[in-house]
C-alpha cells in the first residue's frame, strides 16, 4: 500500500538522528537519547547539538551537515521555528521519516509554520509524525524514539494517540494490565502521518493483530469506511478499537440544518464507527479490556457464551453483562449437561452458568472446561474463579493454559481479587491467555469480539446505484443556479431535482380539456386535486380555481364546472387548463429523509420518524453516503420506533423496500453532487407495504 | 432501633462458640477457628467438637452443654439437620446471635428445615445470620467469624452480600483498591437478618459511613423506601450503594397485567432504588469506586466540577464522563482565571479543565488546587496526573494531602498508570484521599455523590392524600364482589370505583324530557352523545338510539327526534329516557395510568404515554405507592416523551397538575386497598393545561 515504504523508516530505522539532543536530564532532548541508548536499540544513534561532544557514550554532531552516515529517521526536539530548515538538512542526509516532538505549531495557532513544515516533508518525501507529539516506540527492535520512560513488552497491539501525555499513562497501565505492543506512536498534530496512513501500514504489519486509537478528531469518513471494509472483510482482518473523546461537546462543528441539534459531533462519529466496523471503547480502562481480549483470542464467533464459575453471584453478574451487550447464554447440549451432572457434586449447577461450587479444585474446572469446549452450542467461554481457602489458584491457571492450547474458541478468564489470585493471573498472562480482573468487562469485551466477527463475516456489498436517474438534468439545474448566484432551492425547484433522481413524488399534469382530465385521472388512479392554470390568477381558491378529492367518475363534470366558475368570476383571465395533482394518501406515516454534513468527516444521510416525534424523540439515524442496501435497511430497523415500520397493533407494515430505495437514491444524489450541503425531504410519506412512499415536501441548499 | 441490641452480640461478641470446629485444614470449621485465633480477636473463643481436645491453643468442648461460660455468638458449621437443636443448646448458654454457615436449607428446597431454624431463633430471641453464608467480620475488634481468609483494613464501609463466594473476592480486591471496612457480612439465605435489619443497625453504627450491598433479591419496597428516607433525610445520612444482579432476567416474577412485559423485575428494582435514594452500582468495580469516593469525601454538593490535569486527553475524557452523568463543568470565576493565567505558563489552559501541562511539577498543582478550592463556582475537584519524566509524583501527592486537610469540597485524585505512580497513590490512600486509578470512573462516582447529596437535601414530603374520596363505597363494592366470588371489574363497574376516588370522568346523566336534556347539556357545557335508555333495546344504534356530537342548541330537537324514531322502529319497547354523555374531547393525548405488582416488593403505579407508543417506545415509569406529589411529577417529567407534556411545536402543554392528581388518587386508592392487583386506566386523556384530564376506560382486578 501507498506510504508503507516510508513508514518502514519510521518503525525500523537503521539510524536515528536526534536533532536537539540535550545533556540536561529530564528534558525531552535528553530523554530520547537516553531511551534509545539504554532501552536496547541496536541501530546507529546520532545526537545533534552544537554545544556537546558526547552523550551516553554516543558521539554528538554539532551540525546535521557534518553527519557522516545516512540518517533514516530524524527525531526533532528544537524550537518550532528552526524545525523546517533542520528537516531540509536531514533530508539531504537521507532521512525518509521524521518525528517532530517540538510543540508550537497549529495547536497554538501557528498554522503557517505547520504548513511550511509539511511542505518541506512533502518535497523531500519524508513521512512526518507530529509535530507536537511524544514520539514512537517499536518494542520489536527495542526502539524508544520518544520521551516516554518505559519500553513496553512486545505484543500484538498497535497503539496510536492524539494525546501525548495519555501515552505515558498508557505505557504504565499496560505493564500492570498485561498488554504488550507491536507499535506505539504519538501522532500529535497529524500534519502528515494520521490514523488512516498508519492503519494502512499496520494492516500489513505481521506483528500487529489489533489497532488501538485514542482520537480527538478524525477526518474523511468515507475513506476511513472504505479502508476498514477492505481490511476487515479480507482474510487478514485487524480490529480497530477507538477511544474517541469529546463525545459530550454539544454542537462541536454543528451541522447546518434545522435538525442540526440531532447531529452533534458524536452522532457523526458513531455513524462512522458503525459503518467502518470500528469498535468504540467508552473509557481508557475498556480500551485495555478490549485490547487484551482481541489480541489473545482467535477472531471467532463468540455469540453463545458458557460461563464456568465457583461463585453464583459473579456468574449472574456476568450473565447480565453478557446478554445486555448482545451475547446469548449458550444452551448446553443434553450430553454436556448429563456429563456435568455425573462429575460435579449434586449441589453444583450443570446448566449455564455452570457453578462448580466454592470448594472446587482445579479438577472440576478442567473437566468442565474441556467438556464445554467440545459442545457445539458453545461459541465462547468465560471462566470465573473466586479465591476460597481450598481453591487451587495456580493449578487452575495451568489447567486453563493447557486447555487454551487446543481450544479454538474465544476464552476469557476472571480470577477475581488481587494479591491472592495474582500468581494465577501471572501464569495466565505469561501464556497469553486473556484475563479480565473483573468478570463483567470481560463479558462485555467478548460481546464486542463477537460483533466484530459478525461484521467481518458479512459479505462486502456495493453501494446502491440506480440507472434511471437524470444526472445531467441536476447538473444543469445547479449550473444555472450558480450562474444566478442561487444556492437555495424551495419546494417547486427542489422537486425537479428530486424527480430527476426518480424519487416517488405526487404525480401532476396539466389537462387542457375535460376528456384529457379523465385520461390523466385514470392514469394516476387515485383522488386528485384540481388547480386552475392561468398566468392572470394569483389566488386560485378565491375564484373557484381549486377543488380537492376529485375522483375519475366526476372529473369531467368538475373540469367543466371549474372552467365555467372561474370564467364567470374572472372573465378577463386567460385560462391555460387545469393542473391535476394526486392527493397525498391518508394512510401514511411521516418520516424525514435528509442530508447532514459533518465537518471534516463527510456527508451523512439522515432518516427517522417525522412530525412531532423528530423533536421529542430525536429518533433519527445517520450514515455516510454512499450507502449499501444493508446500510439503508439498518437505518430503518435500528430506529427506536422501528416497530412502527414493521406494523404494530394491527396496523399494516410500511413499504420498507421503498424507504430503502429512497435512502439509496438520496445517497446516490449526494455522492454525485457533493455540493449539496442541505437537503430535507420532510415529510416523506411512508405508505403501507406495496404502496410505496411519497415525497410531500423538499428543500435543497448547495454550496456557494 | 429495634434489633440493634441483638446485632451488637453479632458484631461485638465477648465470646464466640464455633459449633463444628474442625482440626482438618482447609475446611470451614477449621478456617473459622484459625481466623478468630490468629487474626487478633480478643474475646473468648470456644470451639465445639466431640472428637478433639485442643485447636490452635484453645480448649475444645465436646458438647455445648459443657461450656462453662456465657456464649454471646454461636457460629455453626455442622450438617444442616443438626443446626436447630444445637442452637437451642447455644441459647441456653446465652447466645443472642448466631451465624449459620451450613448450607442445605432453602437454597436446595429444604424450606421446612429453614423455617424450623427460624422458629428456634425467634423463640430464643437469637438474631440469625444465614444459613448458607460465609460469616461476618468486624475489623474494629479484629473478629473474623468467617471462612474468608483475609482480615480487611478497618475503614468506614459496611459491606453485606447475598453471595458468599463473592465476599472472598471482595476482600481480596479491597486491599488492592484501598477500601477499608467497618463491618463485613455474608447474609446467605437471609432467614432472619436481612438488608433492612442490618441497615437499621448500621445507621447507628459510628464506624460506618457508607453501606454497600450485593443483592440478588430484595423485599418490601415501601418499608425500604421509608427506612431510607428516615435515615438519609436526617442529620446523619448513610449512603446505601447496591449492586443488584439479575437485571436481565426477563420476566422474573413477571407482573400480571397486559403491560406486564414493561415491568420486568429490574424495572421494579430501579423504581425502588430511585425512590429510596439508593445508589445503584452497575458492576463490582463500580461498587468499589463508589465506596471509596463516598467514604473518603464529605457528603457535599459536587455539581460543578473543576478538573486539574497535566494531560489534555484525559481531561477531555473526564469532562465527557462527568457531564454525561449529570455533573457540570464549573465556570471558574474571573479572579481564578486571572490568577491561573499569571502563574501558569502561557501554553497552559486556565479554563476548566485546567491544563497545567505535561511538564508540571508539584508547585503548579498546589497553586491551581488551592486557588480553585476557594472559587465559589466550584463544588468539587478532580485532580488528574500522568507520569512524565519531570512529574513529581510523591511531592504532588503530598501537596494534595495538605490541601485535602482544609478543603471541605469533594476531591478525587487520578494518578494515571500503575507501578510508576504507585508511590503517590499509596501516600494518598494512607492519608484517606479518594483515588480512582482511571479518571472516568472517578468522575462518574462524583456525579453519584452529587445525586445522593441533592436527594439528601430534598425536604421530606408527605404522601398525597385527598379527602374527597369515598373509601366506604369502594369497600362496599369489593366486599359485595367478594361475596359473589367476583374479582374482575369491567368498565362500567370499574368506573364506579374510580368515581368514588373522584377521578375526572366523562359526565353522564339520564334525561327524561327534552327540557331536562337541555338543562343537562348546559351543565356539561360541551358536545354530548345521546343514547336511548330502554331495558328492551339491545342494539341501540340499529333503532336510531344513538346520536353523537349533539350541541345544546339542538338538543331539544334531537331528543324529540330520537324518541320519535325509536318509537317508530321499536314500538313495543319501554323508553325510560335518554342517557346524555360528554363526548371525549379531541384535543387530548392518550396516556396510561395503572398498577403493577412487583412480587415481594410491592404495588407500583405505572404512568406513561398511551396508544400505539406504549408498545413501540415502552415509555412508562413506575413508582411504589404511596407517592408524594414530587414522585408523581417526576413520573411525568422523566418520560422520554415528556416534552409532549410540556408542549412542543406550538401544541399546548398538557394539564400536568391534573395528571399528577390522578397519579396521587390512584396511589391513595391502592394504598387503601392493597387487594387491587391490576388496575388500568387506559386511556386517560390528558387535556391542555387548565382543562384537566378524562378517564375514558378502566378495568380493575382484585385478589381472590
Amino acid at each position: 500500500m501507498k506510504g508503507s515504504m516510508s513508514l518502514k523508516s519510521l518503525f525500523y530505522p537503521k539510524s536515528i538522528a536526534i536533532i536537539g539532543a540535550s545533556s540536561r536530564e529530564k528534558t525531552v532532548g535528553n530523554d530520547i537519547v537516553k531511551n534509545l541508548v539504554y532501552q536496547g536499540y541496536k541501530g546507529k544513534i546520532i545526537p545533534i547539538n552544537p554545544k556537546i561532544e558526547e552523550l551516553y557514550g554516543k558521539k554528538v554532531f554539532s551540525d546535521i551537515n557534518l553527519v557522516d552516515t545516512t540518517i533514516d529517521l530524524a527525531v526533532v526536539a528544537i524550537p518550532a521555528k528552526f524545525v523546517p530548515e533542520n528537516l531540509e538538512q536531514a533530508a539531504k542526509k537521507g532521512a525518509k521519516a521524521a518525528i517532530v516532538i517540538s510543540a508550537g505549531f497549529k495547536e497554538i495557532g501557528n498554522i503557517e509554520l505547520e504548513s511550511q513544515l509539511k511542505k518541506v516533508c512533502e518535497k523531500n518525501k519524508i513521512s512526518l509524525v507530529g509535530p507536537n507529539c511524544l514520539g514512537a516506540i517499536n518494542p520489536e527492535i527495542k526502539m524508544n524514539a520518544s520521551f516516554g520512560q518505559l519500553m513496553p513488552e512486545l505484543g500484538s497491539v498497535a497503539f496510536m494517540s492524539q494525546s501525548g501525555a495519555l501515552c505515558t499513562a498508557v505505557l504504565d497501565y499496560a505493564k500492570e494490565l498485561g498488554v504488550g505492543f507491536s507499535k506505539f506512536i504519538s501522532i500529535g498534530n497529524k500534519a502528515d502521518v494520521n490514523e488512516i496512513k498508519l492503519i494502512k501500514y499496520l494492516a500489513e504489519d505481521d506483528q500487529t493483530k489489533v489497532i488501538l486509537i485514542y482520537a480527538e478528531e478524525l477526518t474523511n469518513a468515507p475513506e476511513f469506511i472504505e479502508l476498514m471494509k477492505k481490511i476487515n472483510r479480507g482474510s487478514n482482518p485487524k480490529p480497530v478499537i477507538v477511544l474517541k473523546s469529546g463525545r459530550t461537546e454539544a454542537g462541536a462543528g454543528a451541522i447546518a440544518s434545522h435538525t442540526g441539534s440531532l447531529a452533534g459531533g458524536d452522532t457523526a462519529y458513531n455513524a462512522l464507527f458503525k459503518q467502518a466496523g470500528i469498535i468504540r471503547a467508552s473509557s481508557i480502562k475498556e480500551l485495555f479490556d478490549l485490547a487484551q481480549i482481541f489480541a489473545l483470542n482467535p477472531l471467532k464467533k463468540a455469540k453463545n457464551l458458557a460461563i464456568i464459575t465457583n461463585a453464583g453471584g459473579p456468574g449472574v453478574l456476568t450473565t447480565d453483562e453478557a446478554t445486555d451487550n448482545g451475547l446469548e447464554m449458550a444452551k448446553l447440549s443434553e450430553d454436556t449437561t448429563k456429563k456435568l451432572k455425573e462429575f460435579l457434586p449434586p449441589a453444583a449447577s450443570s446448566h449455564n452458568p455452570v457453578d462448580v461450587l466454592g470448594d472446587a479444585r482445579a479438577d472440576r474446572y478442567k473437566f468442565a472446561l474441556e467438556l464445554i469446549a467440545t459442545d457445539k452450542n458453545v461459541d465462547s467461554i468465560q471462566v470465573i474463579m473466586t479465591p476460597q481457602s481450598m481453591t487451587e489458584i495456580e493449578e487452575t491457571a495451568r489447567v486453563i493454559i493447557d486447555a487454551r492450547k487446543h481450544i479454538s474458541k474465544p476464552i476469557v478468564v476472571s480470577m477475581m481479587g488481587a494479591t491472592t489470585v495474582r500468581p494465577g493471573v501471572d501464569l495466565l498472562r505469561e501464556e497469553k491467555v486473556a484475563t479480565a480482573s473483573f468478570p463483567e468487562p470481560g463479558a462485555k469485551a467478548l460481546a464486542q469480539l463477537d460483533k466484530f466477527v459478525s461484521w467481518h463475516n458479512t459479505p462486502l456489498e456495493k453501494s446502491m446505484k440506480f440507472t434511471d436517474v437524470d444526472k445531467e438534468k441536476v447538473k444543469r439545474i445547479f449550473s444555472e443556479a450558480r450562474k444566478k448566484g442561487q444556492t437555495s432551492f424551495p419546494e417547486a425547484e427542489a422537486m425537479e431535482i428530486i424527480k430527476a433522481y426518480n424519487f416517488p413524488v405526487l404525480q401532476s399534469e396539466i389537462a387542457k380539456s375535460a376528456d384529457q382530465a379523465l385520461e390523466i385521472s385514470k392514469k394516476f388512479g387515485s383522488k386528485l386535486a384540481m388547480k386552475i392554470v392561468s398566468p392572470d390568477i394569483l389566488h386560485k381558491s378565491d375564484v373557484g380555481g381549486v377543488m380537492l378529492n376529485v375522483t375519475s367518475e366526476d372529473i369531467q363534470k368538475k373540469y367543466k364546472q371549474m372552467i365555467k366558475t372561474v370564467s364567470k368570476n374572472k372573465p378577463e383571465a386567460k385560462l391555460e387548463g387545469v393542473l391535476l395533482m394526486e392527493m397525498a394518501p391518508d394512510n401514511g406515516t411521516e418520516v424525514i429523509l435528509g442530508v447532514n454534513r459533518a465537518p471534516g468527516l463527510g456527508t451523512m444521510i439522515m432518516f427517522g420518524l417525522g412530525g412531532i416525534y423528530v423533536e421529542v424523540l430525536k429518533d433519527v439515524n445517520f450514515a455516510y453516503a454512499p450507502l449499501t442496501k444493508s446500510d439503508s435497511l439498518d437505518m430503518i430497523s435500528t430506529l427506536k420506533t422501528s416497530d412502527l415500520f414493521k406494523g404494530v397493533r394491527g396496523e399494516k407494515a410500511k413499504d420498507i423496500e421503498m424507504l430503502s430505495e429512497c435512502i439509496g437514491r438520496l445517497s446516490q444524489l449526494v455522492t454525485d453532487f457533493p455540493e449539496i450541503v442541505e437537503l430535507d425531504i420532510n415529510p416523506l410519506l411512508a405508505l403501507p407495504k406495496g404502496e410505496g412512499a411519497k415525497v410531500l415536501d423538499v428543500r435543497v441548499v448547495i454550496e456557494k
